[in-house]
């Protein structure tokens, strides 16, 4: 018999790896608020505001109520906007058992405690961090439902709930999964990214070009690793598919929305112009926030995430930000990025 | 009195370096073996093969005598191919004196050799390497001219000569220069990461998405420093601008003549034809067939490399190649990372 498999909720995102875990032979019972989309999905297979011109997989299964979606799973996947992490687990609560590990895949931390997600998660369905794994990685949802080759971590700090992750998302044709133990990295590289993501977008909104960006992804990643490393992240997770690879390929494809926002605020547009404009959350603008707040409680220095705060809330320039950041001291390049802690 | 500065030779790359030089008030005797392309720099301001639509400085003065371009020169630039660093340098003696140092941004090996070109100028020059720099970071030459923001770094065994090539390329406008004592590391990500530019380029010409370069990225980031740090490099400045930088430009750009390339193989196109359709030098595929010999030299595992060289020298399909480094073992992602001796 397959494996249930509850999914939350029906964003591209989480409808793409639902598709992943439908393909691979699970039972899928994907959850949403919304009563159209659900039967949108159920009768004509698609969600067509987060995947147009998709098909999905006639056995992906779409339903409102919590208890239906939970019942007899073996997992949960966790896809929500990291605003709405808490209150979807508090609803999920009644309907966790035992039986069940949860995978989350969501970027960001609650803004109102910086916590990340899979402590809002062990909070609210009062598990151990054992039954929690995170999924993370250079990963398009547009390009993953269309089957193309992509390699994702999943983290936690239990092998086994981490090989089970992996054996349900795991598949020889197109989806390759590798384990890590460390959640606070994936977690944090993942999250952190998106600010660069948005940093990349902002100097290519200005028109710089590919040279300017380049420097600000290095920096942005030897930032964000130092981060990470003073708040208990190994190094090394920053220099994989969670760091590197997933900020290549947020900041230099325009599927990314984080890059979209960064590049329409670059052009000159409001920032809240440009998030009523997206009507999608733009996690990098709340991560800017949460990391300009962890910067000052773990004591560093964050000069990319400092413009950039500058630039959304305080209404700050984006060209003399992003000049701000080119700099005009004369420096060693290694007691720069040592500093970052890679070593 | 402007320094005087002898470039050495006058393709996209030597020639945008010339107009920083220019730019920032040197005189610039840029030598070429081609008398028309010096006639055109000298009356035309243009350079037209190589920077198409460009206006060069006019104080740019164009050479084809050797002895005329380093007469008085205090510094030498030398932006030759690789295959011809050894026979330029050789040309250049006779006319190097005790006052001048070398800065050299040139990527690639000695192919017969295995040699870096810090090693071929100082034996050629019969000079210290106290005296010779690398000048390496993500820069595309169209872009320099143009005078978008760049940063890059200058690496020398001596401090002394870092700062002085430094003191030459740095300007407030556009042109960021950080020092760096790394110059085997330079060296050896600048050349290396085309191999993984190649790689990216066939993995978009089969038509792979984003998802799956991110993921050759981010494994062949791992892979060139692990061959790095065996070889002497410092595993940092693969972090940092000659390493991550120039290897996210390179990659995410169409302006890469090796992403190009390999873009163009992954079509399906023989090596030959490519090579003779683009006209230019291809840097990553001899830097390939270099780093396939040095890994057997020094013992060390490079698999996108290995399955590049069977693409390029033993006929291999690229569909097959990308399928065979997207693996099917399931494997821990800091294990695999910790190997490339980041840590």
């Amino acid at each position: 018999m397959s494996v249930k498999v509850a999914v939350f909720v029906a964003g591209s995102w989480g409808t793409a790896l639902s598709e992943v875990l439908a393909q691979n032979g699970c039972n899928v019972s994907l959850w949403t608020r919304n009563e159209r989309q659900a039967e949108e999905i159920n009768t004509k297979h698609s969600n067509h505001k987060y995947l147009p011109d998709v098909t999905l997989h006639p056995d992906l299964h779409a339903t409102c109520s919590m208890e239906e979606a939970m019942e007899g799973a073996e997992a949960c996947l966790i896809v929500a906007p990291s605003a709405a992490m808490r209150q979807v687990t508090r609803q999920m609560k009644p309907y966790f058992t035992d039986k069940m590990i949860i995978v989350h895949a969501t970027k960001g931390f609650e803004t109102e405690t910086l916590k990340r997600m899979s402590e809002v998660i062990a909070e609210e369905l009062e598990c151990g961090e054992d039954r929690i794994a995170v999924l993370s990685g250079p990963s398009h949802a547009e390009e993953v439902v269309r089957q193309c080759p992509t390699t994702v971590v999943v983290a936690s700090t239990s092998t086994e709930t981490g090989e089970k992750a992996q054996d349900l998302f795991m598949n020889e044709s197109f989806f390759r999964v590798y384990t890590n133990q460390d959640v606070i990295g994936v977690e944090l590289a993942g999250s952190l990214k998106n600010i660069i993501a948005l940093g990349a977008g902002l100097s290519d909104g200005i028109g710089y070009g590919d040279n300017a960006k380049a420097a600000l992804i290095t920096r942005g990643l030897a930032e964000i690793a130092r981060l990470g490393v003073v708040m208990g992240a190994n190094a090394l997770t920053f220099a994989g598919l969670a760091g590197v690879g997933d900020l290549v390929v947020t900041c230099t494809s325009q599927h990314s929305r984080n890059w979209r926002a960064g590049s329409l605020i670059g052009q000159g547009h409001a920032v809240d112009e440009v998030l009523s404009q997206m009507g999608m959350v733009v996690e990098g603008i709340r991560t800017t926030k949460a990391a300009y707040l962890l910067a000052r409680q773990y004591d560093v220095q964050l000069p990319i995430t400092e413009q950039l705060h500058r630039v959304l809330f305080d209404g700050k320039e984006p060209k003399k930000a992003v000049e701000h950041l080119m700099g005009r001291v004369r420096k060693n390049e290694i007691e720069e990025v040592a500093k970052s802690s890679w070593s």
